[in-house]
């Protein structure tokens, strides 16, 4: 094998059967990649154990730098794509995996992401079961862009859903915010602001788990580009309804408020990898913020706010001055997943 | 809305959501995209009427350029996967749709792409159900590249695989061979070949669901990148057997055949969009392509081998003369789907 992707590894012919054969075949070690037809093929009983809905999602990786402090673009394709259907109570089953690769990328970065998605999906028991691979001239692409498309069965009379939130209601986060941000952008700017900066991105099929088993959960999300300010306008939107977010309750760990203040940017919109936006009922809000916090994952959980019955998003500051908030019309980064 | 797309599209911001207003979610006018949630949500009670099994397949696209007759890179989409799902015997239901857009592209080209995809779909009845749209700067892509995702189901006892095939089946084609390469070959060389020279760019599931019924049909493929020969040595390698293809039974349009003269190219190694290769029973090879030639999309369909003993794909020449058919290291011609 050559030590840089070449277009002839997109091709259809020997170079690309050869790619499938020593790379993506081995590394994925699922039995329907093996048999290599055009298609996975699941069983529909199988499915119906779990639930009564396919959930079905997907989202292209363009991020830049493709490896980062907390990951790479491998594990991002699998964590935001799984996390996409996890928000909907299912848990996530299968991906399909689309690559495009720059002609000359390094056989070696190549190589370093499939093993990331490879671990990160055997170790949240998804399997990755079709795929495909194209290849461009040099200049076409940015190195490596990535789409995964996952499904998942929601379970049983499980309705977590925008539409179903409710005057009172409260928000909650489960991590700290604007962590992927903040990395990606100390990294990208070359900032060098601190050494303790990761990505948040990881699975959160097990910390929703829980959930499920609490009544009043009416809708979750995971704040991806845009962060949870993004979230919170499309709660409000989707609701018709308010919400409000006290500042002095935004966990934000110190790293990330430092990169905050000298860049004049709001926590609340930078990218979280790993980070859910949860609407929980007043009665559940405590059991809630208990099982968040008993997952690794969920030790930052805080109550962020609630909804009110005016139809903005505001944040109150911590004299009680209160301003809107507003939904930016670009992100401050580009390229952050 | 600007005349060309922003990095502030791909933001999550404010632009994106007016992209989603204006142009996605009227164009696929779906009500699962309008529920805006991050994942669409079927119904697996409906899905378990049509059969027994999910088919479930992604392919990227990354066509140059994106308008070509007989098509766009938004046809191309929707019916490539849509037939990677069908020659599984599957009825393709639903599509995910993440678009890569290059900064500056213009907003007309996006707009003609997502209404091809909007007309082939609705056409085809496939729904577009769940989307993702990523802007890279300028330079950093080539255009638009889209990946499509989707499912269907393969009704019960339906069993179409290369595992199947048997000595002495027989090998058909649905169409004449190379129309696609050819098409995009002509169009990107400025060779000015011909003016009839039209991409073959279909969904083909109206062709094959009249299959569903015959006894004795094995396995098909779709031929897209790496052609006919592709396919053949795919289903040579599943099956451990081997094919021979007679060369004076192949359909290959006149412009297409002048193209290969003149350019010392094979038409069996260029890409069609919308061309079955079949393999069935000797005793099913009349039914077969009665029921393809029924059907405008299989006009042409014609026997052109048959399996063999041995392991490998043989071309045989009209005196009677044979030779290997190699699986070339690479495609005459990248970024062809």
């Amino acid at each position: 094998m050559n030590d840089v992707i070449s277009l002839a590894h997109g091709s259809g012919g020997r170079a690309m059967q050869r790619l499938l054969d020593e790379l993506f075949l081995p590394a994925f070690a699922d039995p329907e990649l093996q048999m290599r037809e055009d298609q996975a093929r699941i069983s529909l009983d199988t499915l119906a154990l779990q639930g009564d809905r396919l959930a079905f999602t997907t989202d292209s990786y363009v991020i830049d730098p493709l490896f980062f402090p907390g990951g790479d673009i491998g594990t991002l394709a699998v964590c935001g794509t799984a996390n996409d259907l996890a928000v909907s109570g299912a848990t996530p089953g299968y991906l399909s995996c689309g690559f495009i690769l720059e002609e000359g990328l390094p056989l070696a970065d190549l190589e370093r992401v499939v093993r990331s998605m490879a671990a990160v999906a055997h170790q949240a028991g998804i399997r990755i079961v079709t795929g495909d691979t194209k290849v461009v001239q040099r200049g076409a692409a940015d190195k490596l862009f990535i789409n995964t498309a996952g499904i998942g069965v929601i379970p049983r009379r499980l309705e977590w859903s925008a539409q179903h939130i409710q005057p009172d209601d409260r928000i909650l986060v489960s991590g700290t915010l604007g962590d992927h941000g903040a990395t990606i952008l100390n990294l990208r700017e070359k900032l060098g602001m601190s050494l303790d900066l990761t990505s948040d991105c990881a699975v959160l099929t097990d910390l929703i788990a829980p959930l499920r088993q609490i009544a009043g959960v009416h809708a979750l999300r995971d704040a991806t580009r845009g962060g949870v300010n993004a979230i919170l306008h499309e709660f409000a939107a989707a609701s018709r309804l308010g919400i409000s977010i006290s500042e002095c309750l935004l966990p934000i760990k110190p790293a990330v408020r430092g990169i905050c203040e000298l860049l004049g940017l709001e926590a609340l919109n930078f990218a979280n990898e790993g980070n859910l936006v949860l609407v929980v009922s007043e009665q559940a809000e405590q059991a809630v913020l208990a099982a968040l916090r008993s997952h690794p994952l969920g030790r930052d959980a805080a109550t962020i706010g609630r909804v009110t019955g005016r139809g903005d998003v505001r944040l109150e500051g911590a004299y009680g001055v209160g301003r809107l908030l507003d939904l930016p019309y670009a992100e401050p980064l580009p390229r952050i997943c």
